[in-house]
């Protein structure tokens, strides 16, 4: 289940119907097209560029196979000389990108295709689909990351994200942004991301006596002991674990945490630290799940509940509050001339940007100027080739590595940029040059 | 990319975790695990029961391939004797499902799986990975139907569904609920859902001029002509269509249709239906998309916008205003006794559960009993075996016979239940049996 393994066919009928026009009037000379986001989701102070990977995956892979190319024919839209055409149809073209893991602003591009027009416009689909999911999640994975803290961060949103794909790339994305790890098993063995579990409500269920589900567990599972204690009576269990563990001491097993996962998860954290503090177990961590996001865990961290990890899923895959960023993929230029959709509340910046960001003495992101790629702008620019001709020009980082910058640039955001409500707009100037193009376009179309 | 080819490994590390234990302890005797809602959505009057075809390809399909098998043992967290079992591992269970398209409601289970312990528990994740999703889409979808009464309705959500199987399933999940088609190729090709497509702006902004766009792509696809009109001036651009149409009609080409996408949806409708009607082509419809959902959809057919069909995206496909169900896959039974969980706010009904649902003389929906499987209550039952031995009994219907369905049971809602904003709970009762089965297993807990 790599981005690559999916159908080309995965693609809006439209790509195909433009594209046997374009064929039929031989139109096919560079063209840009552009991705960014249009605006901000409520709240958002930043996103985070995320799912690159899979769109040069994608594009280095990209063909139609011998069935699909059949099924083509045989469904009555398209002609014999087109479809051939297609059968040979490849990713030819260049990308800039920004790295994954880089905080951007409304209408910065993250990425810029550069291909003959019928290639360029046949991957819109797939390439909005690869990556506003991946930003999306890692956007709102980092806003966790900020209401944590420094607490254990673990994804275990796969069953409730939307079908098998998003599961795995939300675990990717998420960890990218600051998360430890995941339950994910296939994210996992892809990316060498840390993997955590711990049991279910139907282990406990499955044994007649909730204390014995808790013995089974731990010795058979030494190394790795958190026990679920919610299932009948939250309090109970965890009063009943303290002489479980040590019993497990003797035989050197530590219970290593306990989980709760419903009700009110403060309170719970409280009573819960109270009783194994007592019972002269105050090593044993808690964890808490159900229903988090970063509203709840920075509710739960700023009233000092003693929780100690977080296993934040649905609404954390899902960005539940917001599901989806409003972003294009958009042409840019074609055969030499800037272009420019003018459409109410959607209109675009016209031709091929840049994005240079300004950064203090202290290492702290100043402002951005978007500026046309011809023309310089104080600070560093964003966007680099990663691709051409279809081919990546190195080798991606390891995700570890990414993770690792996308830590470092979330560090150097404003100290306004890394709450979880929303602060003053992040400063991003729109060049003199840009706007001098834009009115010279919307000059010449009147 | 169908369910069953994404690995095994796409699942909670907890799933292995607590496998290995029952596989130590000897636990494997049967276990009854359902999958049902614990609530319905806010303003959600019904759910539309979705995916049980991809979860039959799945547990038909469940193995470990050699590569996971030795990633597994590589990993250092499982015992050989597991691995080798896991090794084997594979779906020999029965499942009792309500057929995809059938409406239900809180509490009642759409679908049972009945097998050893090991092999139930195992597949949770992914069961629940599949239903939630494509019950989530349908519920969505029949909301835009009701909405837009018998008007056209197309699936153009692809590129912001969250990867690529949520962009399948959602085309598949929003037919099966009553739209009339989809943008998406693949799921036209996998399931011969109707398509529909029109252009992109990239594609006017191509061309140096719009109307050269238009005559172009007319030419192209002489069958099939929609025209987007909002690149730079929708209204210039409807009063350029009407001496072109005229042109193209001389050569005996229909413009079908034209596309708005932004603005005002409703008062660009009436400014060009008034164009159209005004320059003889009262035949060409009118087409609207962009950021619709149901309740858009349903202002502007209140308020008679001259709009023919709507194209509905993100908002449909992630189910924007509630992007996840708050649903489970529980454990009711183990080894012969039924089990239940008391977490607050998350107790469930114990036992294998049926839900009886009562039809008045005019064949509506009067309300729900859920009970014991070996009881009865009046009515029909909803759950059927569709697997024994981890094989289907029957092959499936095609999804075509599957939209019928739901079509005739969407019809046979009480009124109220049509409506985008909620209205009074459907009575779904819980039998006496049920209840006393729940005290039982409370007492003997305590």
């Amino acid at each position: 289940m790599r981005a690559s393994d999916c159908s080309a066919l995965l693609t809006d009928l439209y790509q195909l119907t433009m594209l046997q026009v374009y064929y039929e009037r031989g139109m096919n000379q560079t063209a840009v097209f552009e991705f960014f986001v249009r605006k901000l989701p409520p709240e958002r102070n930043y996103l985070v560029a995320a799912g690159l990977e899979q769109v040069l995956d994608f594009l280095e892979n990209l063909h139609f196979t011998a069935d699909e190319i059949d099924w083509l024919a045989a469904c009555g839209r398209f002609d014999g000389k087109f479809i051939d055409a297609l059968a040979g149809l490849r990713f030819t073209g260049a990308v800039q990108a920004m790295p994954e893991g880089t905080p951007f602003f409304p209408d910065e591009p993250i990425l810029r295709v550069v291909a003959p027009l019928r290639e360029a416009q046949f991957v819109e689909t797939r390439v909005i689909n690869l990556l506003q999911f991946q930003t999306l999640v890692a956007s709102k994975a980092a806003r966790v990351r900020h209401a944590a803290a420094d607490r254990l961060l673990v994804d275990f949103g796969l069953r409730r994200a939307h079908g098998a794909e998003a599961g795995l790339l939300s675990a990717r994305a998420s960890y990218l942004a600051g998360f430890d790890g995941t339950s994910n098993v296939l994210a996992g063995m892809r990316w060498g991301i840390p993997l955590y579990g711990t049991m279910a409500h139907s282990f406990i269920q499955a044994h007649d006596e909730e204390l014995a589900a808790f013995d089974d567990f731990a010795r058979c599972n030494p190394q790795a002991t958190t026990l679920l204690i919610d299932t009948y009576d939250t309090e109970a269990a965890a009063a009943a674990i303290v002489p479980l563990a040590n019993r497990l001491a003797a035989d050197g097993i530590a219970v290593q945490a306990v989980r709760i996962d419903s009700g009110d998860l403060g309170d719970h954290a409280r009573k819960v630290r109270a009783i194994l503090d007592a019972g002269g177990r105050p090593e044993i961590r808690i964890f808490a799940s159900g229903n988090l996001d970063e509203y709840l865990v920075r509710r739960l961290v700023s009233e000092g509940a003693p929780i100690d990890g977080f296993g934040v899923g649905t609404r954390m895959n899902t960005s539940a509050d917001h599901p989806y960023l409003d972003c294009a993929y958009k042409l840019q230029e074609y055969a030499g001339a800037a272009r420019r959709k003018r459409s109410e509340g959607k209109a675009t910046w016209p031709g091929r940007k840049q994005v240079f960001r300004r950064i203090d003495a202290a290492g702290r992101l100043v402002g951005d100027t978007l500026t046309l790629e011809a023309e310089s702008a104080p600070g560093e620019s964003l966007l680099h080739t990663v691709m051409r001709e279809g081919r990546r020009i190195a080798e991606s980082p390891p995700l570890a590595q990414v993770r690792a910058y996308a830590q470092r640039q979330r560090a150097m955001l404003p100290d306004a940029l890394h709450h979880v409500e929303a602060a003053a707009a992040y400063p991003v100037e729109i060049a003199e040059a840009l706007r001098e193009l834009a009115r010279q376009i919307d000059a010449r179309m009147h």
